[in-house]
């Protein structure tokens, strides 16, 4: 049976200008955790949601985490983190968020205030954060607050759980989320995630994959200093020579992987997967426009899209100790240190992939006969995660997604990766659903950041359809 | 008939106090022409020098060069020019060195203060400008003073020619030169350089040959801005990619230049130049000290010595517009371009080495199949100088050396340029001799830049010892 979700629409539409100036307010306090200087700022945003949640009845503890490790002079941002209900015959689902903000100056080419929510006259909502991640984190509370004055009873417990650091690493979250696994959020029934992106700009989707990240070093070095290239060109081996050969050898220019034995870790496409792909709304211009160019590698958007889900890529990020300023020097460089990463997929483990890659480069650079050495190491690795779009999370998402835009979703994942889904995943034990609220045109990170007032006010509706469809859903793990 | 030199050398040996105080005054000037705060340094450097030589009763002029190209707050510093002795039964000798100097400061490694000259007891004397190019000048100025005390005739008319932005790339020196040779310079039998180093510590060298350097950009671009690399790592041609790919095509890690055709444009080497290799007082183990490491490619002196003077050699020197930080950033950079340089040798004309490196730099990016755009160009080219170390010019200085060290100097080229060589030679057409007063270990632009005593006090003997050679030498050009 649908669940009668009129009161709520229509109360959320007639606050849609109150849950805008919400949006506005959050917009103007500077939360960017990368800048000491808006540390206070940060902590500022965290206030101004606790006192939201707290003025809508929620029990709401700001959870401090310490020192900033390596800036021993700042305190952490607490996680916010707030309970509404807390009735054992309803299902209890833990929604997270961040209230931090990358960085912004209207020099980065902004065309109007980055901390002042600028509407035009498409709706388009412009401002740092808006679309990443305070309007999906306002959204949550905006639920409550529409639920309260329509007179509707929240259909399920709503744990929240909204961090500060994200734009800088999630310092402190992971330790925080094991810690509180079987305790502050032990009732989790299912976790939502709103902080993506829709493929494109018209049709909702639902995320229930992400690709890993093994990030490598190569370092090659030689004399005890950088080298003049007139005194020392021809008569000694040169580091950068070495690395740019072995970095040659990783990948090509079509994106295929050359390191040997790679492909063979990634889990076979089945032929269920491939249907899966045909009706999904993306075109060979959506990836244009994304890229600014036409030079995508693929020649329609069911490989394209494939190779950015569901296959390993390989990307030279660059080099350092080299020369790297414009103009012009002559110097052979004593040290440098190449830059790489290997977006994973099901099955690669981490280990094997290290082996390979290790031995390969190796291999590689023995074959060049250089006296240089080389040293190749793992800089990080975060896994790959896939979810079940078939669980009753994703049922009842993608049933409130027909409910307000009467289209079904789109099942995606993503190319990049989002840590904490597998933190949560593991923590917690349950089932985790990415559902997001802003467009692929919303600009998160970049200049003219924006979110459209239809994304952000249906939005604000789907999240509460979801917890509504999420109610009923039978729990059949 | 050998000249009588022993009053000259005598006063030299009796002043040598003098001259080292001379050094000490002027190091202590921070004439430091990349900086712009260090610009009135350098002028009081110009009007120390043309003191020096008034009180010498040289004919001084301080040549002004007007402003600095793009700093146009700044005048550049003037070229101090000087006559002393003015007989048409004379020849004229013109010499050149710089009064400018690298930047230092004490945090770069320095062990002692980099502007107090500081003498340790084996007689090293460190100080920024101690080598390059402060201690030659002055020697010029000692053999003049010690000329005038010990009442010995200079046996030449010296015309000095002393510039002040040397370190920062000779900014109006050859439109000076230019403009002076037919004018100011217009008596100049012979030019002298006193501006490099021994090959070694123990046995002064006349050079004779400057290899050229034609330096490179490959610029790669596709998308219109950075893209994140788990969003795009597989679907998009990647700038970083098709640059590395190509840039391995180069050179090969034994120094081989991979460019087909440009080995052609060398000159053979010939049965007399190779015997010219094996007496030059050079070791790999010097090698290997200069280098800090034994990572020479070669197996003997000959070959390291040939590859560095007479060979051309492909340095890759860096890549602009990629992550060039430590740490891990997962960017896929839009545009980036790769910069590397060919030290070329006679006879490779600049246009033809242009020519097939831009064919083959276009072929091997066509071979790629990629939709990125690639360009490649010419960012600034020197010609190489060979001159002839049979002419009297060096003749002369043969013998000089052979008076003051009692033994045969080496002759040697350089690898790297000191384009004002060629300047010189061009525009008066005259022989050009390099004559370097510093030792291999001077550590020249480096922390700890120093002029042993002996190069110093002995050096101004050969400056002195050669001007009286060159006075006698028939002039059969």
């Amino acid at each position: 049976m649908a669940p009668q979700l009129e009161p709520f629409f229509k109360q959320v539409d007639t606050s849609s200008e109150h849950f805008i100036d919400r949006l506005r307010k959050a917009v103007a306090i500077p939360s960017i955790s990368a800048q000491d200087e808006n540390r206070k700022d940060v902590f500022r945003m965290a206030q101004f949601l606790a006192d939201e949640l707290t003025a809508l009845g929620a029990e709401v503890e700001q959870r401090p985490l310490g020192k900033q490790p390596g800036k021993e002079h700042l305190d952490l941002p607490p996680v916010v983190v707030a309970r509404y209900g807390n009735d054992k015959n309803k299902k209890t689902i833990l929604v997270y968020g961040h209230y931090d903000v990358q960085p912004a100056q209207k020099e980065d080419g902004w065309a109007t205030e980055p901390f002042e929510l600028t509407i035009d006259d498409k709706g388009r909502m412009y401002g740092r954060g808006s679309t990443d991640d305070k309007g999906p984190v306002l959204g949550w509370i905006n639920v409550i607050e529409a639920h309260r004055k329509a007179g509707v009873d929240l259909p399920v417990n709503l744990l929240c759980c909204f961090e500060g650091m994200e734009e800088y690493g999630s310092e402190g979250l992971d330790d925080f989320i094991n810690a509180e696994a079987k305790k502050y959020f032990k009732d989790t029934d299912a976790v939502c995630i709103s902080d993506n992106y829709w493929l494109g700009t018209e049709k909702p989707c639902l995320t229930y994959g992400l690709r890993g990240c093994n990030y490598y070093s190569i370092s090659v070095s030689g004399p005890a200093q950088d080298l003049h290239s007139g005194v020392f060109g021809g008569s000694a081996h040169e580091p950068m020579t070495d690395l740019v050969t072995v970095m040659s050898k990783l990948v090509d220019p079509q994106g295929n992987i050359l390191i040997p034995g790679l492909m063979d870790l990634v889990a076979p496409v089945t032929e269920e997967e491939k249907a899966l792909y045909p009706n999904i709304s993306y075109t060979m211009d959506d990836l244009h426009e994304s890229l600014g160019s036409e030079t995508g590698i693929h020649p329609n958007k069911e490989r394209t899209l494939m190779a950015r889900w569901r296959f390993p890529s390989l990307s030279l990020h660059g080099i350092e100790g080299a020369y790297s300023a414009p103009g012009a020097k002559t110097v052979i460089p004593a040290k440098v240190i190449g830059k790489f990463s290997i977006r994973t997929v099901p099955n690669m483990e981490s280990e094997d992939v290290n082996k390979l890659v290790f031995d390969y480069v190796k291999a590689e650079f023995a074959k060049l006969n250089s006296k240089n050495k080389l040293d190749v190491s793992l800089q990080h690795d975060g896994k790959w995660w896939v979810a079940s779009p078939k669980h009753w999370n994703f049922s009842a998402a993608s049933k409130a997604v027909e409910q307000v835009f009467g289209v079904e979703p789109d099942m995606t994942r993503e190319g990049g990766s989002i840590p904490v889904t597998l933190t949560f995943e593991q923590a917690t034990g349950k089932n985790v659903l990415l559902l997001p609220m802003g467009s692929s045109t919303d600009a998160a990170h970049s200049a003219n950041e924006k979110l459209d007032r239809r994304n952000y006010i249906e939005g604000t509706k789907l999240l509460g359809a979801y917890l509504h469809y999420v109610a009923e859903e039978p729990m059949t793990e």
